[in-house]
């Protein structure tokens, strides 16, 4: 058995109660363990004295089979400073599943990149309400799963979306424009896990046609959220966020045109955040770190 | 009498329903009354079907004294086209009051945008409700009245400062970060003439301590509006905007400092778009011209 | 013949040496000929005194058959004011020819909102010096003609290019990250109709990587700029820029990586720009108009 | 003696070639020493292979005095790791001269900041090479040197300037719109110390008159750099860029203009990154700290 292979380069992921020498205790495991730390973000939240931290580490030359080191982890730094911690390997792509309804744009924009390469994730499926977009699905040789959502039917959809879920080992889901609200039994399987796009710069606008609000209200500038959903309506954590100038001429049709350009670099910024374990999340309010 | 003199450069504004052919009529009746049109802006509103309309002209050669000019565009073009017009003639400066309480960087920014000229316009006087920036007033060579706003002393204090208002023959009210609700009976007076800037991206985070609120919410971009004052709170027609990135390492202190600058740069910006006359309100709404 | 159906929605763009009541007659014209002006939007150049001006006219109701209105346009305007004048028809679509290398970012964005109708064009051909990218071209069903370019072929390519060019009919052509330099006699035969995308803030780091330059000066905001082809490399009349800010955290990958999200957008809006015939070129710089 | 006094808070900078453990044995350093890291930001340069880091700690309770801290640092540390390291002291504000010409718009936003306690500095005095700008010396109190610059007296100038320079010992000087070249012998004073604005987006438009060259190109993006002064003009490391959009419509009088709340804003952000010690040089760029 050769250890050697056993980690490599990982990233590291740590809250706990922010307290005095947590960074060189921590960076010190790392070192002991032949890791070189090629990367350290941290975050005091100040409020509620929590410390975040994130560490890339480079393993290479290092004999430590990644049980054995996880196990130390535990009981020489996490079980000490009462850390919730978690570790991921370089080379692990999680599986990312999309919800849509009809707009295309965030789907395109997405697919066109996991095509590219730019979004190191595997896309098991794509589930809709609706079966309009088949034809991309197709075009880019993704299973494409049509369930009709009803008033009458969405117990028996969401039965079937969860059994999808598990059965392809679903890690995280993205809702690119899917125009249904998701059910608590499917926000509690994925906590902040299911991405969202809101067409609005959040809080304002919340809600359905926030395009139609942000018009009437005569505002100059609109923008787009991409939050984690979470049981309270467009009130999750947010993620990533991004607005751009409209002036009285432009009729609500060209706020839509301009508003879909913002949601798909909003939510693709935001989709690859989260592949690239960049988000941590306390408090309805993200860490990202840089 | 010398007519030639009496109109040079004006810029007109006009509104009224759409109708075929406003357009061609008012510019050929700049051209009868030997006046070049130098800028020419105008916009449907297309769900009141009102018409909006911004004129620069040159009249130098022109021999139609002003008010003939006014009668004769009242009876021929205003009359028959229902339309609602004003005249403005270069060169007149405006006189603007202010309304300040304790911060300084709104009144800074603004006084020395004057001082070079930047904004051409009078200020007969700064009122405050507090006495700290009376340095800042005498800086500047501007009188300062300190009239204290407390629940028992509003409507006296109210009183005195609409007298002042109408002594100095106030054209525009600019709210630089004053901390009390303008009583309606100011805003009757001064109807779309009354500029504020809130601190931060309306409708997002209406009413006090909005940078708490945003940092609460955890969102990412943070903003100011510069809008008139109209009944309602932080309801009025809003007339710029503008927006810079916070992350979570930001405090609210840090969103304060940021907000600062923001607040600065879009109320001058609000102040000189009406200054230019570049503001039409209707609907709640403004129409900016170029 | 149904004379009424002749012209329906026209814009008409028109430059010329300012004058005064040009304005006016022209609206005066339409106004005429029974047209009701529904956007009018003019631009002085002060240093050159030319007048331009974009006109969109609602002819419903008109019974002036298309050739006769031109006719008349000519010789009671046009000739008169010394002007250059087009006149386009709502709903003709325009032929746009797309030229590619090897990325694909932006040939994805401009499919995808072909796809979706978002640009009323024809697009009749994609041409490549690399075969990379036809899968895409045939997920979307147009023609790849896939056209190698060495030192050696280039002019028997471009022959071949023109050729094509000419077959369709091509009203203008993108440039969407196409990795050759155009031939002055292809230039030559589409003057502001070759649109361009760098990737670069230009003027800086005009030329050959650009984010490499960029990287290596240290600035902290790239940017991405489209514009018409010209026979000066990279300096032709300059349609959209669009920035985003870097930090000395960002590796070149990461700049191209960001630089992919500018380019496209870019790219994308100045098509827009073009097709909705709301750029005129004068003095190798653009009037875009509202 | 109370040794628990000598240190409270620092801010340590750090850079070194990059090697593993660094990051562990340096905090593990200010941890055997008492203190508590309360910000860790580094970087690795991968091109040079240079390891940056700034970490703020607090010494509450520890009973180092400063004198030995910084022994055993450089021992233990610096001398073993070949670090170049700073150590700065809470509360000690550095000491910034301002040069300044005629315009006064940087100047106004830089003393309005220091006034409202925004900048932590002392601003031992402003020297001119015009006299224009004494008025608003004296407004805020600080002393105004007159030191006229033709090519005859520029070394007498320069001579002047370094005494006063070094009479009041100061730290870092700020050429707020200062319209002269510094000298070499100043320069090589303040290596990293003088702070520069420039009125475009460099690297385009370097040199004299960026607003004209940038109304000439067209282009649809203006910007303004604040970077570190070295010989080479307008090409030292650049600290913060900002940018704002124009349009055909403006002049360049409005490029001016809107430069301005570009050039002050994007100055006092330089100022302040430099003041609170988070910009590290390397290789002519800047890591800029979060």
């Amino acid at each position: 058995m050769d250890f050697k292979l056993s980690i490599l380069k990982t990233t590291i992921l740590i809250h706990c109660p922010d307290q005095a020498g947590i960074i060189s205790v921590t960076t010190n495991f790392i070192h002991q363990h032949k890791g070189n730390i090629i990367y350290l973000d941290q975050h005091v939240d100040k409020e509620t004295n929590v410390f975040f931290m994130r560490l890339d580490s480079d393993f290479e030359g290092s004999s430590f089979p990644t049980e054995k080191f996880k196990d130390e982890f535990q009981r020489e730094l996490a079980d000490r400073y009462n850390m919730q911690w978690s570790m991921h390997e370089a080379g692990v792509k999680p599986k990312m599943a999309l919800f849509v309804s009809k707009y295309n744009h965030c789907l395109y924009d997405l697919l066109s990149r996991f095509n590219s390469s730019e979004l190191e994730v595997d896309i098991p499926f794509i589930i809709s309400n609706h079966p309009d977009l088949k034809p991309i699905a197709d075009q880019f040789n993704i299973p494409y799963y049509h369930i009709p959502v009803t008033k009458d039917t969405k117990a028996e959809a969401e039965a079937k979306q969860l059994e999808l879920l598990k059965e392809y080992e679903v890690d995280f889901i993205v809702l690119a424009r899917y125009m249904q609200i998701v059910s608590p039994k499917i926000i509690s399987n994925f906590p902040n896990r299911i991405i969202n796009i809101h067409h609005s710069f959040l809080p304002a606008f919340a809600g359905a046609k926030p395009y139609h609000a942000a018009f009437k209200r005569g505002v100059k500038i609109i923008g787009a959220t991409s939050h984690y959903v979470t049981e309270e309506l467009d009130a999750g954590p947010i993620i990533e966020q991004d607005v751009t100038t409209v002036t009285h001429a432009h009729s609500i049709k060209d706020f839509i045109a301009k508003g879909r350009d913002l949601e798909k670099i909003v939510l693709s910024r935001a989709v690859k955040l989260h592949i690239l374990r960049k988000t941590m999340v306390y408090n309805n309010k993200t860490v990202i770190f840089s």
